[in-house]
């Protein structure tokens, strides 16, 4: 607990405008059941009153489309892996995993297949990271479109993601002397591909079997995925079936015509592979409705692909003024952090915002500040701060705008 | 990765018998999809092709038994919500959540009931920890009945949970000079109750709205329960109804015809709250049957009811010799802690265990030294050493018979 919750704690009614201390005991209790409930069962699933959903708009090619986690909905650090955002370019194809390879070849000394039970086998890691998608935010470049947060910043969420180190299948398979990158390709129709230097893949990539306990989901990779910690969503490459050692990027149509930063000269910035350290409010946010003035926990993520995050500031007057926000344990590197803030909201107009620090010292840019070096032309790669403005009648709406 | 890693690297082409140095690159590679795959969706499922279920005996009244996480199936330290273990006295209800409300009563200043939205407005907290049935293993006090790790360890799992400290809605009511303990009772059909000291609901339970990211699942107590952190299953209330603060424990069945420890003289040991330390090897583990000979890495899980895991060792000859494993990070208080050890089975027949060892210094005891203390009336609390017999055939069996 924050040292901010023993007063918390002391003005909670007041927060509730008198409500809880209404002393309500004297109610008749809510009905409860007299009969036995439900028994128990194999694989269990949510309650029939739970609604929230990723968000998608409909597309002439629903198969060639994203959908959005619901960040406001969701708690703690862990993404829930039915909410899992999703990109994808080909749509999900229907993998069985008995069937499915992984074929290590190029500038290597002894070419191999691996089964995906042999992966299983070998000695793997578990480690909680976020995934974000370079695109996520890219509505915020012009200002202020998006109502929510799960349209504003949907792109990202956060597993733990099981896997054997791609280093130890490539040290196997003997990397030639002039290797220095390598091609990633998937099993989706598409055949999305991606470069990745080498010396990435020798340092913490996994080939991830593995997704918050159990199998990947098929949108995330079913049965084997890249994952490659705190670089771009679009390099995590999905239904992995083939890495090939080269001695130069292969140039594909996912790091030439996309996923390449256009910038205010018409010049594209090519490779920009990690996602710079990023804060986002979940609550309030756009689309809730305050029900009246009180004391309101603020609480939001915060990550880095370069990192553990050290501090995030909270302010409720458009940035002109910063409170330091309670940083929620476990805090990891490359993962989601939760921040919560206690604010106590008068019932004027508000703005409210974040901002994060991560261990190498960098700080989250405001819009203004990316926009200067950035122009307005990109798609990918914006981490400004968000703003959600609260009106008098307690509506939240985005600030950026 | 342990600093055995590469050791095992080198050994891994010997470790498949030369499968893996087959140089398979040259077979026809698996048909891939040429049509589109399944458009985004808006709440995941997982594959068609995995089969990972909870087990559950067939039994005259399903909605009082319990089922149990496939420990071998899963991967990392999060459990699938889809797969955590129940336990269940009266069934799963169906509670709405807009009727659903948590009154506070009994030696307070001024009596509350609250609205689940209310709860979830407050202050919260986030943790990943474990949850065990104090039941877990009962089988094996008399010594190796259940065939695989299922059957004797599946009633642990670990999610991260958020909720609301007790502490602050206690406050908030006012907690009377004389009250001692809380009666906490869930809105199931056998109004499951249990008593808890006062100081441990001061310390750190909450009441818990969320499990693994979104709303706890209707099997875990929807929509709240209790979490207290290290303590036996039970214990953590779950469709938590009732918060009475009482000067003595209320003494439930659930305390007293329940949930006791039978000893040896016929005594009967109450309130045994801490889930002590224990570990086991989900594989190998019963019901595998190993390939071949060669290198495999022995992984499984520890955890302590009362902080974090120090050491875990795994021995392969029955308990003669230790090796220290790999601990995964993050290694948390309270939370399951997955450790790895690479092992060369030479295809002799052997005996694998683990044993684990917390940070206040407590070691898990063997069957022998448990049984000498406790006897083998018991039900419950059995923290004993695990063993798996591997024969010279690879399958493996129990080894605790």
């Amino acid at each position: 607990m924050p040292p901010q919750s023993r007063r918390w704690f002391l003005g909670l009614s007041a927060a509730f405008g008198g409500a809880l201390a209404a002393c309500r005991s004297n109610q008749a209790l809510p009905v409860e059941p007299r009969a036995l409930g439900a028994p128990v069962g194999p694989y269990g699933s949510r309650s029939r009153f739970e609604r929230a959903i990723r968000f998608f708009s409909r597309s002439a090619v629903p198969e060639e489309t994203a959908s959005k986690t619901p960040l406001r909905e969701t708690c703690g650090i862990i993404t829930p892996s039915s909410l899992h955002f999703e990109r994808h370019h080909g749509g999900v194809p229907d993998l069985d995993p008995a069937a499915h390879r992984l074929t290590i070849h190029g500038l290597v000394d002894r070419p191999l297949v691996f089964t995906v039970d042999e992966l299983k086998r070998l000695p793997s890691v578990s480690r909680i990271l976020f995934l974000e998608c370079s695109g996520n935010g890219n509505a915020e470049w012009k200002g202020g479109n998006e109502p929510d947060v799960q349209r504003t910043h949907g792109l990202t969420s956060c597993s733990e993601w099981t896997g054997v180190p791609l280093a130890m299948l490539l040290k196997e398979c003997g990397v030639q002397r002039d290797a220095s990158w390598i091609l990633a390709e998937g099993a989706d129709a598409c055949k999305l591909a991606r470069s990745i230097p080498l010396a990435k893949a020798m340092a913490d990539v996994l080939v991830a079997y593995g997704q918050n306990g159990e199998a990947l989901r098929p949108e995330q990779g079913y049965p084997l995925r890249l994952i490659v910690p705190g670089w771009e969503g679009n390099i995590n490459v999905k239904w992995l079936r083939r890495v090939k050692l080269l001695d130069r990027p292969a140039m594909t149509r996912e790091e030439t015509s996309k996923y390449t930063d256009l910038l205010g000269d018409g010049t594209a910035r090519q490779f920009t592979f990690d996602m710079e350290a990023k804060s986002v409010i979940t609550h309030p946010s756009g689309g809730e409705r305050l029900p009246s003035p009180g004391i309101y926990e603020v609480t939001g993520l915060a990550w880095s692909g370069r990192g553990a995050i050290a501090r995030v500031e909270v302010s409720v007057d458009g940035g002109r003024t910063w409170t330091d926000a309670a940083l929620q344990e476990p805090i990891l590197p490359r993962a989601h952090t939760r921040f919560r803030s206690p604010w106590k909201w008068s019932g004027e107009e508000a703005l409210l915002a974040s901002r994060c620090t991560d261990d190498t010292g960098y700080r989250q840019p405001t819009r203004a500040e990316l926009v200067a070096i950035r122009g307005v032309n990109s798609n990918y790669h914006n981490n400004a701060i968000q703003s959600w403005r609260v009106a008098a009648d307690g509506a939240v709406t985005n600030g950026n705008a």
